[in-house]
């Protein structure tokens, strides 16, 4: 038979428990702070918006969490995703390089975000939760929690930044379809977004304004919380499942990567295919490369500093140590809309800043060369976030191939690009904008960033 | 560990042949015949439009035919699709019956079609064909055969049904993506499209008329071939790979149906899960039910008859013995276009025609709470085609609860919903019409089916 192209998971091989890579850093990573006096952040002060466990979670030490058997149970609709060797992609660009990918556009809603939003709305259905608030940018988040507090029976509010809520009516329906109520962010519906309205009624949105609602809305309100799709510890925990299965996989491939890639916007798809393998690294003696791909219109990793700023623009949420473009930020509204983030994942900061780590930033166009090269090869349209990590594994593997080297290649596909066809429509007719970096723009925003 | 929700096959027990179920059936499919004589066609008639390889098939009476091994290569980026236990659906019906699901949506284009674009593609390819015309309705079938054209090289032409060219944008804009050529059937390419639009500027169009214009264009060019996406022997042979897979799957769960659904358009998804478990009834001795779900609007198995008609609507196929509407019959503009077609492949007819399978017609609004009961409970939107089975499905499972039988369930999920999201907006909303049985235009129509 011909050689093998994908490499599959039976249900009992999806993994039973999550990584926490807090307890293999070399030292404890720096808590949240208070934004009034600065002090590391009790586990009180996010119990208005978060449910107990998910706050343990959040400053736990111990390697592995067992995932609940509820959640396993949902994650197995769609878990364990497909690993598929890129053979296609790999004769088009003529490199010896394996690449692999890992689909997690796979899921029902296609994307990685249901692996967290499962396990978050459970938890709150086990505190007794009724209603949750949060945001969404391009609207994979908010499909994927709308999907999931339908299974766990909870009230969802969702406030979608503005410019995408009008490019992706498809994900707005398909939360609607779900029971969620979902707005356009800014909206008038909370005091931070009519404070926004007010000064600039053309807003596009943000992530960081969204954020800034639905964290007002959840605070506001006893019997709402709080859910948050990136960026905090217990979101890059759940999605160690991807990286988890992806060690099995590659293990029946027969290879163990070079180099790991994933696009990041807050950090979790990256860290859901990275951690397990960083483990290796940190304690295996691996010499594994790893690359965050990001976008030169929110370059964090690539252009931030890292400084403790706020997680939100209005600056309602805790201060984060986080390589950050300040928290008033807003990017131009490309595509890639789940990657226009002010901020990042502390715990990818932590191993980007101590060198364990590489980042790339890319423009649009260069972005979606790769996603039409990768869907003209291997068929599947891919989500334009995705399209970076992307970008960065045929990068590699050009590399790979100047080099002569068999190099071993794997990136995370974290989205299908379905509701992004407007996004190709753009591109093919030559009207997609590469945005210069915005440094005067950064420099104002920076100057909003708490001095600790 | 919990109950298996999914079973999975690995690449290597994707099937290596394809099933023809012309070789079991009791007697001899009826030849297609030639319009002008009604005498049986013989190749040579079809060899304008098709290649050799696929004319053989067309007429084969060869029990299992070999899969190419460029066409088991492209099947494999995504076969075998999962076959799933629809749990969450039975619990929430309270039936104990046991419903299982084919995924054909998880194709990177989101339905079954590729199953028989991938291996048209590749025998036109081998024929030397450097261009294809094809006809779409909602747009699933144009996607795949634009998927299939990319991977071999060929150039490909695409009449789109109008009403659904405007409905779906997303579908044309990925059609455009593997690079086909899209425009609005009827359309002012083509003698037939013109006569239509000089006598009624607004038709919404039909698959019968988007044929024409594709078959047409495919006869008046030497350096085009016509391609079809269901109706033909060739076509449903191709899709036998649902069944097969579903077979060994079936197994793996330890159950054999009691019922296998499909929808019914031209047939194709539906004989494709259904043809490999019919050979355990024709030659098997097994008592197993057959139900083809189609709509009201265009009811073709349960109120057609069974007739020698054109396969198009402007009469320039060959006759061939269906269940029809009468080919100038224009359904209204359900959503689920791709059902709208006036015939059904002649294979299945038989098989109704001879009592073995039984065919149900549904409404939009039934169909349309099937489908969000499945979506809101197993979490995968299912496109409205789809949604027909499903709606069979629940029937079959509540009826099983009445009678207190634990009824093994087995339906084709055909295709995903994501670009149907404007008819689930418009469902939520109240605005899905349920359209009378048009009589009198079945009756105009019927007049003009030939009389042999």
């Amino acid at each position: 038979m011909a050689d093998q192209t994908k490499f599959l998971l039976q249900d009992s091989d999806v993994p039973t428990h999550w990584y926490n890579i807090a307890a293999d850093l070399p030292k404890p990573p720096p808590p949240p702070l208070n934004p009034g006096t600065h002090e590391p952040l009790g586990p009180e002060a996010l119990a208005p918006l978060f449910p107990m466990e998910l706050i343990k979670q959040e400053v736990s030490a111990e390697r592995y969490i067992e995932i609940p058997d509820e959640v396993q149970d949902v994650y197995r609709l769609w878990r364990a995703t497909p690993l598929i060797r890129a053979r296609r992609l790999e004769r088009a660009l003529g490199t010896p390089a394996h690449i692999y990918f890992k689909y997690e556009g796979a899921s029902p809603v296609g994307s990685h975000k249901p692996n967290t939003a499962v396990a978050q709305a459970y938890y709150n259905r086990e505190a007794g939760v009724k209603r949750i608030a949060t945001e969404t940018g391009a609207g994979q988040w908010g499909t994927a929690l709308a999907m999931a507090c339908n299974f766990f029976g909870i009230e969802l509010k969702v406030y979608m930044v503005k410019v995408s809520y009008q490019q992706k009516p498809y994900r707005r329906s398909m939360m609607q379809l779900y029971g969620a109520d979902v707005v356009a962010s800014p909206s008038s519906d909370t005091q931070s977004g009519r404070a926004i309205l007010a000064e600039t009624p053309d807003n596009p949105g943000s992530l960081g304004i969204a954020i800034s609602e639905a964290v007002e809305d959840a605070a506001g309100r006893d019997d709402t919380k709080y859910s948050l799709g990136s960026v905090l510890n217990h979101v890059l925990l759940h999605q160690t499942v991807i990286g988890q299965e992806a060690l099995k996989q590659m293990e029946m491939a027969g290879e163990y990567p070079d180099v790991v890639i994933g696009c990041a916007g807050g950090g979790s798809n990256y860290a859901g295919i990275a951690f397990p393998f960083m483990r290796d690294k940190l304690v295996g003696g691996k010499k594994t490369r790893f690359i965050a791909a990001e976008p030169e219109a929110c370059p964090s990793l690539t252009k931030g500093e890292f400084r403790y700023d706020f997680g939100d623009t209005a600056g309602l949420t805790p201060l984060v140590k986080m390589f950050t473009l300040g928290h008033t930020f807003i990017p131009e509204g490309i595509h890639a809309g789940g990657l226009r983030y002010h901020g990042m994942a502390n715990l990818v900061c932590e191993l980007y800043d101590q060198g364990y780590m590489e980042a790339r930033a890319y423009h649009q166009n260069a972005v979606f060369d790769a996603a039409v090269q990768f869907a003209r090869t291997e068929a599947i349209v891919p989500a334009p976030e995705s399209a970076h990590a992307i970008r960065a594994a045929i990068d590699e593997a050009l590399a790979a191939k100047e080099a002569g080297e068999a190099r071993v290649i794997l990136f995370n596909l974290s989205g299908h690009g379905y509701f992004d066809m407007t996004a190709y429509d753009n591109y093919l007719a030559g009207g997609l904008q590469d945005f210069a970096y915005p440094a005067q723009r950064v420099r104002e925003a920076m100057a909003s960033v708490p001095v600790i």
